[in-house]
Order: C-alpha cells, then structure tokens, then sequence
C-alpha cells in the first residue's frame, strides 16, 4: 500500500538536485537549468513521444540508456533543440560537460530539453551554469529543479509515495512540467521519476511502460503530443530492499505505487493545463476491452465542445454521447449511463443511451467545482480506464492566440 | 466546365422548395420546417454520419432510399429527434403527413432533423405547418428553405453551378446548414443537393460518395463528428441531358461541378464555425497516399494549438510540423515544406522540416486576412488533400460554454 508523503525527486535515498538560472532564458528570475543525480549507478528506463517530429535529447538518451543505467539527468528550459541541424551533437554536449563536472562516464547522463522548437541551442549559458548547478546539488534541491523545468507552467508539479517492498519502506519521487500537451509553441511534457527501490531494469523499464499507457499516455489539455515528450524513471536500489527480480508482490507494489504517483502528476499537470479552471477525469467502466475503454475515455476527454461545456458548468450529456460515438470503439451505445461527479455531490444524467430528467440547479452545483469526474459506465463488458484532462477556457485561445507577439 | 449561377436548391429544373415557422422553435421570426420538392421521380443518395449514435431521421431516410428514387425532402430544426425513444415512429409521421400533403408515396419522402439531442419531437406544430409549406412551394423559396434548415448558423448556406452534359446545359444546386460540427448539443451538419441532371442512381451514389470523401468528410470545426451529419442529393433529369449511365465525360463533368459545389458549401460552413473569423484551408501536397494526404490535412486543421495562432495571426509553424508529426500518416518529416498563402501575399515559414527565417511583419498581414490557406508540401509522393476548417476563438469557448444558460 502505498502512502504519499513530502518531496519530490530528491525524496528517494541516495538522489540529489538542484537548479539554477544560467542564461537561456532572459528572466533572469527563472531558474532554466536543472540536475538530478543519483550518487550510484540506477537502473534506469524511459518511455519517448510517438510524435515523428523528435527532440534531439531524446535520441541522445535513448543511446545512454541502452545499457540500461544512468546516474545523472540534465535539462534544460527555454529551447526545445528540436528541428535544429545541430541538435544532436548539443545534446550530446550538455552531457559531456555534465559528465565533466561530475567524474562520470558521459554515457551516463540523459538529456532532456523543452522550449521552443526550431532555434538551436547555445551551449555558453549552459557550460557556465553547470558548475553552480553541480556545487548546488542537495537533498533540498528537488524543489529548484522542479521550477527550472517548468515553462508555461503556473504551479511546480512535485510529489513522492512510500511503499514497504520485502519489509524495507523505498521511496519513489516525481518532478513533472507541460502546460499544453504542446504548450504555445513549445515542445512539451516532461517527467523525471526517481526511486530508491532495487529493482531489475528489464522490469522497471516494463513497469514503466505498463504505468505511462494507463496515466501520460491517458492525458490531454488539448490533444496535441508532444515533439519531447518524455518520462524518465531512475532506480538506484539505495533503500536496500531485496532487489525485484521477478513479477511478485514486490513488483505488483511497486508499479501501484508507480501509477498513484504518475497519476497525481497527470491530474497535477491536467489541471495546470493552458487557460485550465477544472480538472476533468474521465472515468469509462463496462467497456468491451481495455482498447475501446482507452479510446472512449480519449475521445470524451479531447472533445472541445464538452470541454467548454465544462468550462461553463453545463451538464451536457449530448456531447458525451456524442464523443463515445466516434471514439472508433466497438460499444453498444444504447447501454451508456453518464453521471457528473465532483465533491459537491453526483448527477446522473443519461441512461441506457438516453437522457434522464435531472436537477439543473444540483447539476450545476455539481460542475461549479474544480476537479470534475465523468462517470462513463457501459454495458459491454468489464475494461475499464481514466483519461485526464481539463475545460477549454477564454484563457487557452488567448495564451495560444497570441504567445509570440 | 462548372459555372458557379445564383440559386441554391431551386436553380435546377423541375425543383420548388419552401421554408415555415411552425412553432417547434419559440421565436417566431425564425422558419423551423423546410421542404424540397421535385415535379418527378428523382434518382436519389444520401451519406450518412459515421457516428454510432444516429438520429432517427437517417434511418428512415435510409430505408426510403433502398429503391434509389425519392420526390421530397422535409426537414425541421430545433429538435434533433436523436436520442429520442419514439423517434422512428416521429420521422415516419413527418413523412408521411409530407406524403399525403403532396398526394405522394410516403416511401418517396425524405426526413432529416436538427436541433437538441434527447427530447421526443413534437408532431402537432408540423402537422399545423406543412399546408402552409406545401402552399408556399416556389422557385423562389430555396431562400426560405435555406433559413428554415439554420440553427447557430449566422449565414445562409446556398450555391448552384451549372455544367454541360452531352450537349445539354444542367444545374446542380445546394444548400447546407452547420456551425459547430455539433452545434451547441445539436446534431449539426446537413446538406441538400439537387439537379435536373439525368444520372443512373447507382453512379449517382457513387459520385455522391467520392465528392463527399473529399469535401464534407475534410470538414472539421472542432473535431466532433454529429449524430445527424447527413449529405442528400436527388437528381431528376429535368434538364433532358442524355442520362448518364457510365462513367464517360459526362460522369467526369458532372462529379467535378458536384465537387465545385460541395467544396463551396464547405468552405461557407467552415467559414461561419462557431465563434470563427478565418476560413482555413490545410492543402497537401506530395503526400505518399491520398489516405496519408488525408490524415496530414484533418490532423494540422484538429490542432486546437494552430486553430488559436491562426486566430492570432501567429506565423507558428512549429504546430503545423507537430500536427504533421502526430497525424499517424507515412511520412518523412525532414521534406516538409510550410507555407502561409492569403490574398495579402504567401510567406514559407518552414523548408526539409526545419524554421527558415522570414519576415515576421509580412507573415502578420499575410495572415490577418479572412481566408487562409496553410499550404504543405511533402516529399513522399504526389498524393494531394484538402481540409476545410476555421480558428479557434473566444467566441466558440462562449458559445460553447453557456449555450443552455
């Protein structure tokens, strides 16, 4: 069972961070350069944008990372080094100077970037902020490294959980950034997880595979992915439990506590959506398989007119309908009951596939809250899934409308 | 050669049309109930939305189409009959209260309905309207007809080409209504061609099918796909042409003025989208496949992210490369070439899928303009499509956002 506590990536044994502002951003206020190091070879796995359009970081980390370790991570905000000719051999710069400054094999460090796509980076601001980063790293430092991600983001998106694996308690720690899936024209969802559980890496590559498909992969502030996109989760076994080896309690643990920790940062990272007012979690249950519960719960949660229904607070169950319609999933749409959920109380609003009468007054008391859960139940079968996301407000067209002027 | 006329559903021979207020909306000054009438048999098709929520309407309609042949179309708006436990039952009486007014086969009569989805349609207002509307019948009354048939729409939405067939001029005609895909919870799109052109019904099908591929189906204004999208087209050979039975010349001529019709109620409908003050449209060229020219163009023209920068005149092409990237069509993403064409001028903004520079002041007035054309060049091939869609504004958040308040 596992229980949220305080922190974020420098929350797990034997993980360091820090972040400093080093100059690729003019705000000189805005830290834009973070590290997070692990003072021991981790396991390590990551999971990459399906975008064509790819950042040169992530190419680089997918090469350091085919052995399957890594000890240190550098980002950088401000610029994505995406569709820029030099992008690789930068990327593969900020890892060496990293490396440098910290004694390690340069195949060692991952890369990630996120900003504007199209520039390419400059490695002056980068190279001078290294050794203030290095000399700043603590175990205080997650909180720095987390505002030194963040790009359109108005809140830091930390957090941490506690598990017992084979009687020893091992900490896994988040940092996220991304405001829009893209925010204005940035290139953008990054995650970097920590841990200091043991565990095999095949294993923690797979756990974490299995966790993004039912969390980052189930989230959408407005449908657009990302040409960065990336999560990374390093596992450094400093907890000293009995490495997981093999698919056990331990492992079935570790991944719930891997997906309530994912999951806290997608409705974090939802709700900080561009111009976002409400959290909306899609909640799809009855579905014939997990695929069409997936794409039911997509299509419900990227529909831009139910999306600003619930922006207004209007329990529009047609658009609903309507979304699980064309989601391209097999569903007996006659056997859909929707009810809207939220601390204010629930209403249900459409059954075997048509309207019911309902409150409007209570309805509307219902929607007027900030986290809002649609409650989809079908009548195919027993899959389930949960999409995150958010309303499309007046604020998203204005950030997006007019961000570079 | 296709010549664009004055007219709508009334410009080719042998087609009267009208257009009521029958009481099922409340304000009085807006006609709620249409009717297209031909004086003879028509070869007839129709295409259907992909939604798996249908309205009641098209399968009566549907069924009424097995022969191929049809007479008259009559349509209501205000109430979707979608959703709606006697709905059949309701489109039927429509038709058949339409057939015995115009002392023809009710098997003959097509329905099509559009409003709010979920309430039952009330049949004493158009059992009360349909002498009037049968009365008022005219070549004058495509106008009428035209109005009866809008919901948000804030134009009227009607052209008419007229083309040569062995020898004979013929007309084609249409008009469409439709402001979000799904207007404010109403089941939206709907359009009526005629034309006096003789045509076998099963060619007629078929060139109904390929025009619709490439025009309606290109058509996005937010994305969401209606329960009562529906495309009607009766052909009653008014004109005396030799009817087309094989796809000769003729076939070939009468497909590319249905296509010049069809693209122009498009491009008006995706104009007038709710809360939109651009038309868009995402050209393709150089594609490997029409599929993959097809999933390009509706992927750059769904970006929720371009939609709001075109809003804002934003030259930002780093979303039209996004939008590429995540289109899942075949495609090498280093030939992608941008450009920015309106009535103001054209602007490349993107060359082998990385930024050029450009004059940020020219692009600002190339895309100030009303109609703008994003046209993208790729180096797979030399398949080609066109998606029509619209900006994403302040205006669709408020319309969307309180419409039941």
């Amino acid at each position: 069972m596992a229980v949220k506590i305080e922190g974020g990536v420098t929350a797990p044994k034997g993980f360091t961070a820090s972040g400093v502002h080093c100059g690729i951003r003019r705000n000189r206020t805005k830290r834009d350069l973070a590290l997070i190091l692990s003072d021991r070879p981790a396991s390590a796995a990551a999971v990459y944008t399906q975008n064509l359009v790819k950042g040169a970081p992530l190419t680089v980390t997918k090469n350091h990372l085919e052995n399957g370790t890594a000890r240190a991570v550098i980002v950088n905000s401000g610029i994505a080094n995406t569709c820029a000719a030099d992008g690789i051999e930068k990327a593969e710069a900020m890892c060496r100077l990293t490396a440098e400054a910290l004694g390690i094999d340069q195949n060692d460090v991952l890369v990630a970037s996120t900003g504007v796509i199209g520039p390419s980076i400059v490695l002056e601001p980068i190279e001078k902020g290294i050794p203030a980063l290095v000399a700043q790293l603590s175990k205080d430092g997650g909180e720095n490294a987390a505002e030194a991600i963040m790009t359109t983001d108005t809140v830091k998106k930390e957090f941490a959980y506690a598990v017992t694996l084979g009687g020893v308690e091992c900490v896994l720690g988040g940092i996220a950034k991304g405001s829009g899936m893209i925010a204005p024209n940035m290139a953008t969802m990054l995650c970097f997880l920590t841990t200091d559980a043991a565990i095999d890496s095949r294993l923690l590559d797979e756990a974490l595979h299995e966790v993004v498909g039912d969390t980052f992969n189930m989230m959408s502030v407005d449908g657009d992915t990302s040409t960065n996109d990336n999560v990374m989760l390093l596992a450094n076994g400093a907890a000293g439990n009995r490495p997981i080896t093999e698919k056990d309690a331990d492992y079935t643990a570790f991944v719930e506590a891997l997906h309530a920790l994912c999951a806290d940062l997608c409705r974090r990272l939802a709700k900080d959506g561009e111009g976002a007012t409400k959290l909306l979690e899609i909640k799809v249950h009855g579905a014939k398989t997990v695929s069409d519960a997936r794409l039911i719960a997509r299509s419900v949660n990227r529909s831009s007119l139910l999306k600003a229904a619930m922006f207004g607070a209007d329990a529009n169950w047609g658009r609903v309908l309507c979304a699980i319609g064309y989601a391209g999933a097999e569903v007996d749409v006659t056997g859909v009951q929707v009810t809207f959920i939220s601390k204010a109380g629930r209403v249900c609003v459409c059954e075997k596939g048509a309207g019911i009468p309902f409150d409007e007054d209570i309805a509307k008391t219902v929607l007027t809250e900030e986290d809002i859960i649609i409650d989809i139940v079908l009548s195919d079968g027993d899959a389930e899934a949960v999409a995150y996301g958010c309303d499309l407000t007046y604020d998203y067209v204005k950030i997006n409308g007019d961000y570079r002027t």
